[in-house]
């Protein structure tokens, strides 16, 4: 299942090359990522209220064509994997029909004190209903 | 008294006018408060460690020349009061003998709870030593 | 005239403090500025592809209250002066019924060559418009 | 060979997390090239000047262990490959002798008008040395 979001590209988000910084991709792709787990019915700061934290062990992003200052961009995100303690989310930026970018993020799943635990079970259903 | 660091502009700084994007000078202003108070023999990580928050409560900058990619520029700090729990600091943004901007933070000491407080009575006595 | 538009909290814009970084609100009142014109009928990105540049000569900002990751704000836009070359915005940032911050925005017209121009008829006379 | 440049970690780089949000690690990276690029004699900023652009194809990091404000790293940049108008750069971002993340970006030379390029002669014949 793909859910998709958008993102208006901000003038703080270019740079003197007239292109996208990057680095502000990974933004996005968090913003596609909680709109998801929204549309699923949760908040990922609900889920932080309930002790639970997902830092990034891996983000990549192969970028294809540059986003442009005030474009209108859809933001694609897909659960790639949902094992144990992991997630996998994958997201491709599109502006109409031209895809722009491609990425991946790999979480791991940790309590307060950075230690690995496991999705609050109603999360974790809701992702794996996503992977069909 | 004047502290003076230098900060390096980087390409994420910039903006698609080819210039560095306004709101980033507030994160110079951070810099030079930092090692201002490290220049006086503290971190302000220590000073959080120790249950003091410096949010802030009004921030302003007036933009002269722009600095631009690569720029190596001066930042020079100035305490200009210290009254019971509200700090102001004000900055200066040179390259070389040019003023780029200037700018002021007005801060509220507070605890972790968000209530105001007074700054430990160390830190309190150095910025007050750097008032001349 | 007033005009509002949302922005929902991103993770990247918050810091160790829990809330939003100061300096990130400037992107904010960016979002409600170019919101606006779009609003009156043009993009800001159309603005410059004619030639016109809007460099902000000055910023502020007083912070009222935090904003948090995933508040969903409304960022309230007013055009406060149109002269000559010289154009004041301001703005303020609710959350629901609660004011969390107020500023403003100093702007120059230029031209791509940095030389002080006036605003193209049509843009003029809509910011004239929200004048009242 | 390793070219190494260090950075402070800024506020503004902290998320709620209370570490730095993963996307800024690719400023960083860039910090990285651009200074072992002026410890080989040239800036990047010349190089832009000379008509040569450097858009990032791919980039990607892994994150060992978070990074936290005021922590003083040691960014390690070396260049991985150059072939034709391909660069590759790997970064480790360490933290006195303890590693916090790896990276790697890819980049495109390309001039003005977004053409496929070459680096000019001797900027070409510095990355190759530094190949070893």
């Amino acid at each position: 299942m793909k859910f998709t979001t958008s993102v208006r590209v901000r003038y703080a988000e270019t740079d003197q090359m007239g292109v996208v910084y990057h680095g502000n991709y990974f933004s996005w792709f968090e913003v596609g990522r909680v709109e998801m787990l929204r549309s699923l019915g949760f908040s990922y700061a609900e889920l932080e209220s309930e002790g639970c934290v997902l830092p990034v062990l891996e983000a990549r992003c192969r970028y294809r064509r540059p986003a442009r200052y005030d474009d209108l961009l859809g933001v694609e995100t897909v659960v790639e994997t949902v094992r144990g303690s992991v997630l996998v989310f994958s997201y491709a930026v599109w502006k109409e029909a031209v895809l722009l970018a491609e990425g991946e993020t790999k979480h791991l799943v940790v309590d307060r004190t950075m230690r690995r635990t496991r999705l609050p079970e109603r999360y974790q259903a809701a992702l794996l209903r996503t992977l069909g």
